[in-house]
């Protein structure tokens, strides 16, 4: 991912330098698991203490080895493979000790599961900073749990609601993604150390089930080569479905900032800021824009992550190179796009004022449902009730002439009583109780 | 879908009519929920025995109205609008007590509601065959747990494993997949009765809880006029990894039908099924071909779903038609895939002779592993004996001689116990253990 | 696709009634042109008349074969192969002469050339109905060439413009898309009888030739047993930017008719069509809302037809469960769209009005760059003027002030002819420039 | 696109340096065009030697004005917006003369145009690799035009064919992708400066001409703020299938070098290179996977391209931040699959040995249709002569037992020249003929 979008933090997961330190991790914790009691054949190779695999000092050479980038990166000009480089080097370092490096293991064992490690890390970052956009969200709602303004479908004023609704609507959405990333991180931090295709030839699942409980990682039950690429899948159909929730709710946003709407705008650092290199006037919603662009690359990621699923027999690795780019890319993008969601959340501008205003566009059309429903309960029927109701609301909206004086100079709606049509309370009194469920979510 | 690809029971579920009754059965709930406790402006309406709604009798005429698919699509190139012709057909059938249908409600509360009964009905048949999938792919493993392969990565031979292994792996793929089928129809099958914008103005969250309890679905704690879009897409990027599990699994068996393999068989009709209109001679896997050309299909669908959750404010009506054409369509896809799936695997010719003479085929190079592990334990360095290992495993099989003849006549493998090196056992010691962990998967 | 999308003609294009009298018509094309010049092996068979291959009796009696869609089912669920099953029963149907009926071809030599007839018959709907959409554009922008509104960027209010300079590109886009369709299915329509692996082991280059020649399509150069998929690919790609246009178009549409922007609106059906079951005083652009939802769909489509084009060797046939699907289906569905996009576009209800309305709500703050540019004219230094500009553009904004009157008052503009900044005249100035521009397009 | 996978010359396409130093050319070519017969407002500004714009002076400091990425980052600080910091360095650096950098035009003008400007140059690379691979691929055909291999539909195999025959279909498809690249490009490299709206409000058409004329780039017809996204989705398109078309040529190699097949291989480097790190015998097909996996990720790239057409009103920004990502990483990813097609194929392995050896594995089962059209042509019906070839075919394949021998036995095969049945050149016969088309394709 371009630097513009990375942040440290999650950056820091994806070097070179983190990746090789995982395969690190990975190769110490299983030398450090070669015993005889795990890895058949070790019996009697003399040097593990009590009969066989690398001895005390053997371990701590190995622990001690280093490696360098760069040195793992001129090794592989020679080997054209990764993990050999990697191997090579850490080997090397390890003087005679270094033989135990990679005992037993094929190379998708370090890779898989150093990568679980990798995702692991960025599944904190990731979870949290989805969580932080669905506790932003969730204070503003309460912030704005009375705030009326109008509600739309199709673009169109339908009825009123409050800020807070809405709010607590895309607030209890972002907590489902928050969820499913967190759901989708768990079930791919799983390792898996069973060699070559799978069955443990060299080793054994019970040295597996130890190398693995030093990682703290969960096992696969079986295994390739390699982890199965449903669950990378899965998270990348996760991350591409959190991205859409941030869309919608960018889409939100950059819909209430348009210029005839107003009724709220991203934070702007007013005096500094230019808005438009040529029209200086302007407020732009880039930040929400950016993120609804930034969400349809998501999409991308995840269509080649179902596609990377079918791999051949045992494993090919088509999906190594496609990952490569898609799996930091992915999570550093939606890592931004949630840091980018919460400072707009967070900064929203809100202006009551223009919300209370639009209310009043349609000249009382928006009561027409109320009108509707009040005219059948004086026992007229619905398709007549409808027409009525149509037709007034209509001429209110074109004529700019209040609703509610159409409907007390019509005959047909004398039976009725106005004021109760006309009360906006209708849509606000359930604001508490809906809004109240954020907490019922934990937020 | 085309009828093609179109199982009776799940295209049951997404008719004309099925849809209709869905609708029928939301509506019939509604009205029996019209009661002034739990929808205001009800009260002294006179009718509804203790102070308003609809009375028995209303109800009584209520749930006998009927309409038929023609009716209402008739009445729908007057309103150009389907849910409004549907009451209107329902309402003349129910009489004077017809004004009740739809009280207070828009249309989204039914359609998103009927939806939600609908994708139950859908879910119940897709799990169901997942599950089937899961089963008889688990059967498979248990039947040939001990039959010795090869196994394969890049599609070259790597090492011996058992069909049994491979076979559980993608039992417990596919369970894994009925497992997000089942979490994902489940978190759509939630419905909500909140009015224009999500309110409750003319009914009340309790009116909802009434209507819901009595369809046997979950409320949405926070909706706008519509179910948030995120849970549709979960749903369909389940189906579409579902489906790339069943095309990995169809990708496996086709690789073992190929000529040069033919470890495995499609079932065919031997003596009436056409293998080809050409060439007699072809039995073709064209049931898993099938499978992975609709694999593809299915993402498509997926892609369109996720792109469907940033709906404008309180919902605009895009969704709907993409929703109409997807969710039909892959459902019954998915259903019919797994259909195709389970008769495959239930039927599948395993040739075991062929898989042992295709061990073979390498003259022994698939024992390259063991015997640089052989070489590292005595005392060689690692990358020397990888040198060694990977010159003769590389002329054996170049010039078809046996590898464990090259390793006897070389002096620097003088050390090693070559019937321990070339012992199969050490391939196939855990296939038990690792078949066995179906069970824990419940299969 | 659902019969709602599907219109009648295009319907036609795919019925299985249709797809069997394309696969006749190739197997007639192909019996025709049996004679020993270019089929070896016939010479001899003593019936052709000079030689051998069908006699003018067989020809006749192969013309003359009939078939039924029943039938050719029927007999598919013995030989589960369609092709096969529709040979037999055309064959039976020839009598005696039906021997020669398929004489050398392999299935995909029908099916393929035969899909190219169809796709023929798609295209000249498809690309019709595509400048169907362009020229209504043209046409509506000729008539706004001059009708003054607000040009917006992000959203929000920018420079005047007029709404025939705003459909000119909407149509000029609609106008490249017509010609990506006709190049699409113009490249697309290649038929190959090159036999089972693409040799013509069984007939000749010439034999193809004659067959193509009398279909009217290109011939493959070299085919494997199938025509290559990347062309219908290319078609499916085409067609989902046809559509993401149309989306385009339809979006424009949409905010046009918000409720507070309400400067277009889709046709509308007075005083019949309901917009809303539970609002009547809404008049929602659901038109453009079901394009834009299907436009997502066809992206699934494209993406779908991309991953068909790696088949294994020779071809495998996993691209025609997809193609049974997506072809049709997004053929139908643009065809669908670009007649909705037709009809919103030629009865759009535009109102200029609302136009001149909003070109206010900034209080001239559209102004701004002009007034920048006036500044900069006056010798100042760009950023200063910036500031300047952008200062009173947001305080005219913020206090519903005229920009001009501000400017008029701050003393930092006293250099400055205000008539001349504050001219609508040069926003519209280039407008029959531009929309003249259609002609170069032949729209 | 990560390091890994950047070649250098189209990574220098990308850098920021490169992007700042299109918008620099850009600028100085507008800085250029400013005279008062195209840029109204112009006149009597007294400077620009016959009546206003800049002087001959002010163009030498603006052409002499420089800039460095840090300082352009360090402005963006402040402004928050590139071409704003940009123009502020710009500026700064050509002192008085500065104020007409930048002159009437807003920042899409520069960001489109010299975004065209940067996709020429990776067009002129992109294009150049696609043709070598088709080079590349004429090439080996010629080289294999009658090196006889086995044809395979359904990965099973059908006829002979030669390995030139192959090649030459994946050498044509190459080439239709070259030309839909070159178009692609084309067709994207045009540059707008029609200001805020489209509009030319603050220059003329006139003044985008003589920019453009140095800039040696088209000009779009109507623009909006932006050049319109359905050309780049166009090219996003061409690459995801150039990567579909490569995808389909790995996996056909891939296919060959499989431990079962092993008629090709990639090269591979003897005696260095580690094919694995655990089993030392192997030789992968890695680079042909890598392929398979990177035209994945670039479908993706083409699906957010699509959706990035439907831009709002006179644009929104939504584009750009997906285009950061999409544009740079989809081209350098084409680029570097197409270097290491290039390197595969010019490079491949063939065994001709195993290509003949193949050709006998079912026992002459694949000349099952040559006994086919020689019984019908003998005078049987066809499904007597499909069955008796199926059963005959069928018993030499599974019994391993010559089809000829088995027909020679079969008294309703007395009446055949079973020399001309089983002779292998009919399959070849029309081999130079074919290969001989790639010369049309000026191949």
């Amino acid at each position: 991912m371009i630097p513009r979008y990375t942040r440290p933090e999650i950056g820091a997961v994806w070097t070179d330098q983190a990746k090789l330190q995982a395969w690190r991790d990975v190769e110490v914790a299983a030398a450090e698991a070669l015993t005889p009691d795990v890895v058949p054949g070790l019996e009697g190779t003399g040097e593990g203490g009590e009969g066989g695999g690398p001895s005390p000092e053997d371990l701590d050479a190995i622990r001690a080895a280093t490696f360098t980038v760069e040195a793992v990166q001129e090794r592989e000009k020679i080997t054209d493979h990764d993990v050999a480089a990697f191997v090579d080097v850490l080997s090397a370092s390890a003087g005679e000790s270094g033989r135990w490096i990679h005992y037993g293991l094929t190379s998708s064992d370090v890779l898989d599961t150093a990568l679980a490690l990798q995702l692991r890390k960025a599944g904190e970052i990731v979870v949290a900073g989805a969580q932080e956009v669905a506790e932003a969200l969730a204070a503003k709602a309460r912030e704005h749990v009375h705030t009326v303004c109008v509600g739309r479908t199709h673009g169109i004023h339908a009825e009123p609601t409050t800020f807070g609704i809405k709010l607590a609507g895309f607030a209890l959405e972002a907590d489902r993604n928050a969820q499913r990333l967190a759901e989708a991180f768990d079930q791919v931090a799983v390792g898996a150390l069973s060699g070559a295709v799978g069955t443990y030839a060299s080793t054994s699942p019970a040295f597996e089930a130890k190398v693995l409980e030093r990682l703290e990682l969960q096992g696969e039950p079986v295994s390739t080569q390699v982890i199965p690429r449903d669950r990378h899948a899965q998270l990348l159909q996760a991350i591409s479905l959190a991205g859409a929730g941030l869309e919608r709710l960018a889409t939100e946003i950059r819909h209430l900032q348009r210029t005839e709407v107003r009724e709220a705008e991203e934070p702007f650092r007013a005096g500094k800021q230019k808005g438009s290199s040529a029209m200086p006037h302007k407020r732009n919603p880039i930040t929400t824009e950016r993120i609804t662009g930034l969400a349809r690359v998501l999409r991308g990621y995840a269509q080649a992550a179902v596609e990377n699923v079918a791999l051949w027999h045992e494993r090919d690795i088509s999906h190594s190179g496609a990952e490569r780019v898609i799996l930091p890319d992915a999570t550093i993008a939606l890592d931004y796009m949630q840091s980018l969601a919460v400072r707009v959340v967070s900064g929203l501008v809100v202006h009551e004022d223009r919300m209370r205003e639009n209310l009043e566009i349609t000249s009382g059309a928006l009561f027409s449902q109320r009108l509707l429903l009040a005219l059948v309960k004086t026992g007229m029927v619905r398709d007549d009730a409808y027409r009525i109701a149509q037709e007034l609301a209509q001429r209110a909206w074109d004529t700019r002439t209040p609703l509610r004086q159409l409907a007390a100079a019509d005959e047909r709606c004398s039976a009725l009583d106005l004021d109760a049509v006309f009360d906006l309370g209708h849509y606000t009194k359930h604001a508490d109780e809906l809004v109240g469920r954020l907490a019922d979510a934990g937020l």
